[in-house]
């Protein structure tokens, strides 16, 4: 054994970061040439790598000269000013610097007193980004990684106000527990079954409500639905809505279904992922109408807030609820201060917690409340120029209303009768784009029609950006207006 | 609206990187000069912090100021080499380059078209580490974000395994669906009960097998305790077997535990979040006999791999099963690759996926497999050395055998009589000590024992740190003993 590689000396690692330093500034000023969807085959990047970690230690030259030979070619560069597929998610300069150094204090926020300045900032943060935008004073935050696990946290909130003692008893078994019935829309993400299918509630029992001309949730239908269900025998217990949905970012009036779930003493949750920091602009205020009534809502800031992944922000009104789905506080984990602090580990089934409120405050430090209402106002201002083109143009039709910075589109050339030409047709054009690499945009399907999704919303996206993009989008039509 | 902070150019954002690192040098250099834990009341750091964000966008230096003056004097310092509690968890400069770079990257690996070369160098790196450990060949490897989310997927995939339809039907309203049963030991980590919870299983349907006085779960107690079940008409489905518990680092076995799950056919998934990575020893090879019989294991390169918060690697036999537990694939992420690729949305709740793979790769290339052979025998020795003193110390006892790199030990002054009082002494002890801030230590309960942590297990500790710690500890109890 005479490889006794060591840990650096603090020179040495400061000497090596400035090193990486050096490959970040190449590969930002380099990223616009790069396509923005990688151009490998499966298993490209897999055969490039020994089959085997090495004997012996590396040099760090070595590892950062696979990075630019082998991992740069092989990403999708979602930092790229023409990823306009998703909801494109972007890191600043302030988030990358958060991330650096909550890697280099390396805190684990499971108790306070693992890391008092975790704990804290995480709640002064919160309570930031809540005064941003103007959410209920009596929301309580937690940040988890991912929307996913954050709404179901709420739900498994949802599920212990039943009152049911299911986290003692769970739900098997139990001759008189009735089913319990989830509510969301049509157009609700994934997520929102995944978490039902995680907590034993059955994706059989989410049931999905019918949306409106503008893909929002029909309250009418929701309230049949509930009763239907109490006339069943079922037993509805929360209902999530949406504000700006994945496929179109339509957006569920709070305040109308809070009204059904106040009456019916439903939990509501609402899954705002991608659109809440939307609520920022005094303009769009009214997103969140209704929203003190509502028990508990989910931001990513790593969606539309140039944070780095991950970091997603479940507000909650019964954090009690939460801590008594979730506390159990083992002998190796009882501290002096318990019942001074949050632990926040009492709130989730995680226990191990990275400082991401580090991040959080570093970028509304950096660009300020007039900084970030600044840019989120020009992504959605350049949405709806690109809408405008849309409108004003025979071949191409929106989807739906552009509410933030989203479009969805399809071209509908003059020559195609069916749906199902118009739907090859956009099919085609959307992968001729994306395997050209000049831009990357994204699809999904409404009513059966093929729809192009174009995003506005990266930290390195100018105006001109999106011009470029409607002249690529426009070269491959009439391309392929010739080919199809 | 004046302010337009914009995000940074390329140029700016390597000088501002340039200066971040010449903190993280200054911190590094001073760290030993910090208490362990810092000299904080609840509230210290709260009070210190504006109610709310900045109007306008602040400059980088004002922000690095802050985090200089009020959050690293909040922070408990993980990579202190004198914090010896819990199980100690430290990112080496390796781990920080590589989270750094990821947060550049900003590379979201929900499917493989998303980032080709994360996904493919998460599939690369996941064998190269269960090669290190002799892991068999057939357990394919995906990486979750803790180890009690990893866990929570196994126990999922025991749920599906058990073809009740719950993914879809969930667990409610059931009237044939006996109650799931599962089976830990009493040293398990909590995290279990709560995947329990969450799952839907109830914590009540947790079976706490006794151990033996090595803290090892008693097979034969689990065979009668599954026979109590199966006789009363319940469903056993899952055992859930610990390598490295958190208390003792006990190490139950794998292969007597696994003929009986084999026999009864239940899901045998092992925790080995701690102590995974000691496999990698020669000598140590035989904490995983057995594994070839088991379901699945989780191990957590943030503890005792060097690789900063967070990374949890689950192995599972059987990847169809929790991809069938967990797959819902909306319109919006199909791609024309889904059939020759592993998208990893597909195993698990989260969509959202950093680049995590990277800082295991970064690791294993840097230090090489001998570099960290060399590493975690080291720890192992010093930990045994420190054992010894123990041994030779008449007012001390050790509380369990040393496995890995954590002691488990009490002081026993001879004035002290009752276990009460002893009780009482070691928690004043561990008060003292803590609060003083040389040294960091934890404690635990056993038997009724009040019990405390030594581990050894940073990447900056050597031996002269345990050499410290021992001196500091016996200061403390010569000191208490006089005032007690």
């Amino acid at each position: 054994m005479e490889n006794k590689k060591e840990e650096l000396t603090p020179e040495e690692l400061k000497e090596k970061g400035y090193r990486v330093f050096d490959l970040i500034e190449s590969y930002f000023q380099k990223l616009e040439s790069f396509p923005v969807l990688p151009k490998v085959k499966p298993g490209d990047i897999k055969n490039n790598l020994p089959a085997s970690p090495p004997e012996s230690g590396e040099d760090f030259e070595t590892i950062l000269k696979d990075v630019e030979d082998i991992i740069i070619p092989g990403i999708t560069h979602w930092n790229h000013p023409h990823f306009h597929a998703y909801f494109n998610s972007t890191s600043s300069s302030a988030g990358i610097f958060a991330e650096l150094l909550s890697a280099t204090f390396n805190s684990n926020g499971m108790l306070w007193k693992t890391s008092p300045a975790l704990t804290e900032l995480e709640e002064v943060t919160l309570n930031w980004f809540k005064n941003l935008l103007d959410l209920p004073e009596n929301f309580w935050g937690i940040i988890y990684d991912t929307a996913s696990v954050s709404s179901m946290h709420a739900i498994a909130a949802a599920r212990e106000r039943t009152g049911l003692e299911i986290r003692t008893k769970g739900m098997a078994g139990r001759a008189k527990l009735p089913k319990l019935i989830l509510y969301t829309s049509e157009q609700a993400h994934s997520s929102i079954d995944k978490g039902a299918i995680t907590l034993g509630i059955g994706s059989e029992n989410v049931r999905k409500i019918p949306v409106d001309n503008k893909y929002r949730m029909l309250p009418s239908f929701l309230k049949k639905a509930i009763q239907k269900d109490k006339d069943a025998g079922l037993l509805p217990f929360c209902v999530v809505a949406t504000v700006g949905t994945t496929s179109t970012t339509s957006i569920d009036s709070i305040a109308k279904i809070a009204e059904i779930t106040g009456e019916e003493g439903l939990w509501l949750h609402v899954d705002a992922a991608y659109a809440g920091p939307a609520a920022i602009l005094p303009e769009l205020k009214f997103i969140f109408n209704g929203i003190e009534m509502a028990d508990s809502v989910v931001i990513n800031p790593h969606k539309w807030f140039f944070l780095p992944v991950d970091i997603s922000i479940l507000y909650i009104k019964h954090p009690q609820i939460l801590k008594q789905a979730f506390s159990l506080t083992a002998e190796y984990l009882k501290t002096n201060e318990d019942s001074d602090v949050i632990n926040y580990m009492d709130y989730g089934i995680q226990l191990g917690r990275r400082f991401r409120a580090l991040k959080l405050w570093f970028v509304m430090r950096y660009f300020g409340k007039k900084g970030l209402i600044n840019i989120l106002r020009n992504h959605i201002a350049w949405a709806k120029e690109f809408e405008s083109l849309i409108l004003s143009n025979k071949e191409m039709e929106t989807m739906a209303p552009v509410n933030f910075g989203t479009v969805t589109f399809r071209f509908i050339p003059s020559f195609l009768k069916t749906d199902e030409e118009i739907n090859a047709f956009n099919e085609r054009l959307l992968n001729e784009v994306n395997t050209e690499g000049k831009i990357f945009i994204s699809h999904t399907k409404l009513n059966g029609k093929f729809t192009l999704r174009f995003v506005v919303g990266g930290i390195r996206m100018e105006k001109k950006h999106v011009v470029e993009a409607w002249d690529i989008l426009q070269y491959h039509f009439n391309l392929l207006k010739k080919n199809f």
